[in-house]
Order: structure tokens, then sequence, then C-alpha cells
């Protein structure tokens, strides 16, 4: 299974900001069985490490069949991302697209220590 | 009726905020007896509650011949959402469509305690 | 009930053309009960009489409560304006909000003799 | 009265076209008494004459305190202008804004022989 | 003459906001007799009342063949605005129509005590 | 397995025209494995027949795991449709996500006899 | 003064289509001597020249502080484009900006023999 | 040549902001001698004194001809209208046509006592 | 060095569009030694042989640090993919970026026998 | 090699803000070989001394063929500017194109003493 791979931070001693946008996101309704889609943001300050893009990529591409919420998948997405790289800030946004017209955005924040 | 419904919170011990978008909200003139049209944002900080996405728009439905004016419907939507769901904060945005060329929209908010 | 008013065009001697759109259109799905939203668009070149934009808008809105089908919606549109005015020739076009993500637009035409 | 200016066309030998597009139109709705807006186009092959822009500005200005309809008004305009330049050929638009949320555009036609 | 009505604030005990757009504004130069067109933006805190929308364009008409200067207007409209609503707090921008391909945008704004 | 579904055409004796846009199309390339995202777009005048949306979506949903590349997968959606409805004509477009930075879109027609 | 430059057209045997816009052109009006400004569109099938694009962008800023109208500047530089080029076919566009409003585009084109 | 006027400020009670938008600037680039375009935008809170906006049309004509590099030409700019005015505070940000590629922009501030 | 590589169409008996956009792509100027860069669009109806994508994107880069000017390289484009495919019909665009502040496109065609 | 060139600042009195956009970044991936894209842009408070702009454009085109990370090359480009700039502060943010649906910017930031 898809793990996500890190390499280190060029340039630790500065904080700065990185920003990923995945407009191909897509998992499964668990209760209609649907599926669904939506654009994925990252957005953080890393720490040690940073992610590497593709394996990033890779492992979005896990939730293809999986069944999960819009609230669930947002915020496991970033306390996955948060365990595998201690950013010193990170946010995920989960935007998604519209059913019977309304559309959902979810907005998680993780401040490190 | 119509009545909201909500399921518990993935994630309480996370402040994150939920941004949904109704564009098909329609309502009646309570003056002229002519449809209104207007587009409802709703973004929130759930407390132990999220508001269920298909209750949300049956609910809503139930402005279609519902005669009230703008500021009254905003301020409701935003009053019967607290009550149902006690967010720690939530914004509500009525966007209405013009009317003899001018258009109003009406911004409410709550903090949680 | 609203019906439509015409009055007498302005310049019969010319074929010229009168585009009127409508972003405000809805009526129900006759399965599912829940409302539907779409622009009509008409274009047509009057004969002897051009259509009443007020009587217009009122007889669109007697769809409101109507369970109707898009392509039905959008043939009956035109049928009727065409009985109304016997235009020169007159294109209706119903352009209907997504459901599960798809979205459909139904383009009819009616030439005169 | 502000009257239209000519000037003689600068090629008369080529057939080309000059477009002009005053976006600041306003009349009067003859029977409600409110004022209407819109944009004139207007899109002509000179033939011997050039209609001069500042005189096209003041005599569209000559509308702005008149009760006149859509369809006469911008029929109007091209009746007038071909008066005036003889014109190889000439389009004029008339878009005018939404009234109750429904908008119409005029589009007219006249082919010199 | 047109006279701003009001009607009672429906959720006095809030502090929310209302947005106006008024698109069609029309004046006349002072100086040049010549028109100028501009969108009037008003946003307000109601206290105790609010301003009636259709008495609202009513009243805005009432500039359409005075004579004043942009800076003046956008003042005396949130001046006018204030004395009639006492609002909690109040802004008021003009955005004008280019003139010899200048632009120009006034924004006042007006905090009740 | 999902199969598409027809109902009669409301209006055979008129040539008219019906557009289906699915932006939520996703399939996998045969060759790498990973996901392929696009928007299918139905354009056809119907015969006696007109798709059923709700199973044209459950339908195009069948092809979520399915590794096929876009030319043969455009070619087959339009041969399945025609098979199913004998449309007068129809033409399907896949308009696919850039890969490598480069994106593909494929035109295919189908006129009946 | 600046002069057209002129190549020779890498594949004569095929005809095929250039296009070139200056977004920068300014000429001076020569009435009121106030700048002009606009945007110069030039498209032709070369013939066996093609015009190099250094030595036309410093050609027509020999514009700058010329006074001329709009239908003879771009009447012009069709001309002088066909003299130096002698192409299959050309068209000249000059879109011109606001005045009091009001915005003009002449389009001109010429067939070669 | 071109002078600043102004005019008194109709409301020196209340600090209100004034935003100037001229897209049509040009001047010269000192060391290559080829013209240079822009767009300038002033916004400032007056003091005793608005500027006179024909009047500063005019004046920023003056640089047509004049050499000078983007931020000396966006600094003085500033400078003149702060002597000209004594404005509460002013922002003057010149946008620069791209070179090369590459695009500039110049804001600069300054604050009354 | 990349070869653009074929595969059979699926689906030779239709004629069909397969449009391809590259807006990555970037040479040199011969002249100066300055990088060009631009999109680069080709559309065809294949005859018995599809481009593969991968080993285009490889092939329009080998242009990468090569001297060729836009028209030269827009017609070679087209030649070397009307020889690796023999299609039915073939257009290439080059849409270059500005220089200077003049873009230019240019756009060729070959037609099968 | 291309150096960076600098100027003295025209207003070093003055803290103003200069914007620099380059929309035509290009490297190459260290690990793929393959050619990235991207914008750069530059925002700093000059000190002494201003970067001179084509100095600047030539010494980016350095990064054409070099194997560098997003996240390095937008780090060394802050660190070369200010190096050899000493601004007050300066901020360079680097927006690269999409690789395999996925898209990055890194902003980074440098605050002088």
């Amino acid at each position: 299974m898809a793990e996500l791979e890190t390499f280190p931070n060029p340039r630790p001693e500065r904080d700065y900001e990185i920003e990923i946008v995945q407009p191909e996101f897509t998992s499964v309704c668990p209760v209609t069985g649907h599926p669904d889609f939506g654009t994925i943001h990252v957005s953080y300050v890393p720490g040690e490490l940073c992610v590497e893009l593709k394996s990033f990529k890779l492992w979005l591409q896990t939730y293809r069949n999986k069944g999960i919420f819009y609230e669930a998948a947002t915020n496991e997405i970033l306390d996955t991302l948060v365990a595998a790289l201690a950013p010193r800030s990170m946010t995920v946004t989960g935007e998604f697209s519209a059913r019977g017209g309304v559309s959902t955005t979810i907005h998680c924040r993780h401040d490190g220590e």
C-alpha cells in the first residue's frame, strides 16, 4: 500500500510555506456508495521534513474506493500528514463538489508546539 | 415536515470550519407574493454536532412557498441552526438576486459561549 | 391564472430578433418531488406580435410547483409561445442545474411557415 | 437639440466595419416611468459617410428622459443612423438590464442596396 | 418627491450587516452637464430601523437629473441614510464610470455612537 | 451492473437537442494503473428514446476502475449510447485532465440514417 | 525613421496564418490633441515575405505623436503592411479605448489577387 | 505646461477615501528610448483639498515623452500629489506592462502628520 | 534522441478528432539566444495511427535548447507529425508569449489526400 | 555567466514596495530530468539598492538547464537576491505547474534587520 515519503527540509532555519493542491481527489460516500469528488489543499510550514509529492499523490489515491464522510476525510488527511511530517503548522482544506445543489468545504488547522 | 438532522462531530477536540453553500434558495416576498431567489452560505465551527447535508437541503426547501423578508429569513436560518447544533460559532449569509436592479446581501454571526 | 400577454410588433416589416433570459426558472421533478432550477432563454423573430415581459415572467412562475421533466418543459414553453405569438421563428433553451454532478441543457427550435 | 454629425469615409473604396459600443444608454419605461438602462452596440460598413463619435454620444443622450420600449428604441436608433449615414449595412443591438430577473436583448439589421 | 421609507429591524438585539448594491446610479456633471454613471454600494449594521428597498431605489433616482460631483454625492447619500436610519455603522461607496480613461471610487464611513 | 435506462421522447415529431455534461468522469490508465479524470459531454437529437439521467450517471461510474485509453473510452461511450438510443445524431466529447502538462480532448460524432 | 523589415516566408508552399497582437498602440487625436490608446491585431496569410516583429513594433511606435483618426489609422496600417508584404490575405483590427464611455473597433480586410 | 488643479474638499470633517485609476499612463525608458506603459492607481484621504480629475489626467500626460524609470516615476507622482494636496494619507501604485516577460509594480505610501 | 511513438487508431472506420494542448513549449530565439515560450495545440483526425502522448511530450522537449523562429517551428511540428501519423487532416497552432509587448500566433493546416 | 546588477534606490528615505513577476521560469527536475515550469514573484522594500530588471531576467535564465527541487530553488532565489540587495524585507514565491495533477507553491520571506 502507498506510503507517504518525506525528504529533509532544504532550509529548516527559515519558516516558509509550502502549498500543495490536488484537484483530483475522489472517495466514496459511506451511505449511498456513490463517488465523491473534491480538491484537497495542503499548506504547511515544514519542520525537519517535507512531503515528497509523488508519494503524496499516490497516498491520496488510496481514498479512491474508501467509504468516508467529508469531515472525517479532511481531518484524517491532516492528522496523517502531521504524524508523518511534524510541521510547524499545517492547514488542510477539502473542497467537495455539489450534491443536490449543495457544496461543502472543510478547513482544518494544526499548530505545532 | 422536514427536520434538520445532525450527526456527531467526528473530531470535536479540534476547532475546524465547515462551509456549506446552497445556491438554490427560494422563498416568496410577503408583500408582492412574487418569488425571491438567493444563495445561502453557512460557515461554522462545530461543537458536538454537525448538520447532515441532505436534511439541511430539505429543510431549506420549506422556505419555497413561505412569505418572508430577506433580513428575517437570514436571521431565522441562523437561529434555527444554532438551536439545533450549538456550534462554537456560526455565520449565515443570504445573497439575494437583484430586484429593480438592486441586490441585497445579509451577513449574520453567532458566537457560542 | 397567469396568461401570456402580447403587444403589436412596432416594426413588423423588418425581420429582427428579440432575446429574453430568465435565470430564475424553477419547477418540480415529477419523480422525486424535489425542486429543479434552470435558466430559460427565448429568442425569436416576431411576426405581428411581441410577448409582454411582465406577463411572460408571471406565466413562467406557473411552473413553480408543477411536476414536469426538463425535455417536456422546454418543448411545452416553445409550443405555448409559438401558439400565442406566431413568430417567424423561435428558439427556446432550458439550461438546468446539475443533479448528481450531471447538468442538462435542452435546445428546441420552431420555424414558422 | 443634439444632431448626428458625419464625416467623409476616409477609405470608401474598401468595405470595412466600424463597431461602436455605448454601455451608458438610459431611457424611461413609458408604462411605469422608471428608468431603463442598457448597452447599445452599432456595427456598420460605411458608404460615403461615417458617424462622428461625440455627436453620436450626445444624440444617444436625448433618450435619457424619453419614454420608449426596448423594441421601438433599438429599431428607431437603427432607422435614424441609416437615414443619416446610408451605410452599406448596419446592425444595432440593444442589450437591456434585467427587470424582475428577466433581461432582454434586441438585434436589428439593415442591408443597404 | 421620493422619500426614504424604513421598517423596524426584525432582529435588533444582534449586530448584523446589510449590503445593498445599485449598479444603475446616474447623475449629471455640474460643470459639463453630461451624465455620470456609477454603482452605489451601501453596507450597514442596523439599529432600530432598516431601509425599505423600493423606496431606496426611488430615492436614488432623484439624482438622475441633478448636477453634483462624485465626492459630494457619495457623502450626501451617506449623510441622508444616517439621518433616516441611525445605523450602528454604515459605509457608502460610489464607484463611477471612467471619464477620459480615468475612473474614480469614493469610500465614506460613519460610525454611530 | 448498471444499465442505461431510456424513456420515450416526449416530442418525437420535433428535431431538438439534448446536452448532458458530467464533469466527474474517472477511469484508470491501462499502462500505468493511475487514475484519469475528465469531463464527458453528450449532445444528441433524440429519435424515439431519451436517456434517463440517473442511469446515465450510474453507467458512467462503471468506468471508475476500468483500464481504458481516452480514444477508446470516448468512442465506446458514443457506440453504447447510439446502440441504446438510436438517436438522429449524437456527439460525445471527452475532455481529459493534463498529464505531464499535456491535456487531450476527443470529439466523436455519429449521424443516424 | 523606423521601417518595416521582412524575411522570407519559411514555408511559402503552404497557406498558413500569422496573427500579431500589439496592445500598446498609441496615437494622438487630431482634433483635441489628446492621446488615444488601442490594440492592433494583424492576421495574414504570407506570400513570399513575413514581417519581422521587432521592426513592426518600432514602426507602430511612429504613430505615438502623430495626429490621426481611428478609421484612417487602421486602414493606413493595413495598406502599408500590404504594400510591404504582398500577403495572400490580411486583416487589421484596431480596438480603441473608450472616450466619453464610447469605445470603437475598426476591422479592415485585404484579399490578395 | 499642465498643472494640477485642486478644489475644496466638500466634507473635510470626515476621513474618507478617494481612489483614482488611470490605465493609460505612458512614459519612455531612459536607457532604451522605448515607450513604457502602465496603470497608475492613486488612493487618498483628502485634507482641505481634492485633485480635479481633468487636470490630473492632463498632468499625467506630461510623462508621455519623458525618460524616467518606474521606481522614480511612481515616487515622483506621489511626491507631487502630496505637495499639491497635503492629504491625510496617500498611496500611489504604478503597475507596468511586461518587458521580456517580466512585469513590475511599485507601491508607495505617504502618511500625513 | 526522443522519437514520436504511435499506436493503432482504435476506431479507424470513424472520422473523429483528437486535440492535444501542451502549454509548456520552449525554444530559443536564433537571433538573440533568449528563450521563447508558447503553447502548442495539435488537432487531427487520425488515419491508421494515433500519437502516443508521452512520446509527444518528450519529442516537443527536444526544442528546448534549439534555435528556431516561431513560423518555422510551427510548420516543422506539423510536417513531422504528418510524416509520422499520416492523419486525415491536422492543424497545429503555436501561440507564443509576448516579446516587447507583441504576441504572435501561427496557425498551420494539412489536409490528407 | 549572468550576474545580478543593481542600481541605487532613487528614494531610500521612503519604505516602498517593488513587485516583480516572471511567468517564464523553467528548471529541470533533478530526479527525472524532465523540465519544470513556474512563475517567480519577488516583492521587496529596497534599502540602498534596487535590482536591474534585465539582469534579473538573464540571471533567472541560468536555472533553465539546472537540476533543482522547487523548495530549494525558491529559497536559493531569495538568498541570492538578499545577498545582492540587502533589502529591508523581501518575499519570493515560486508557483509551479501541475505534475500528475498536483501543483505546488512555495512562499519564502526574509526580514532585514
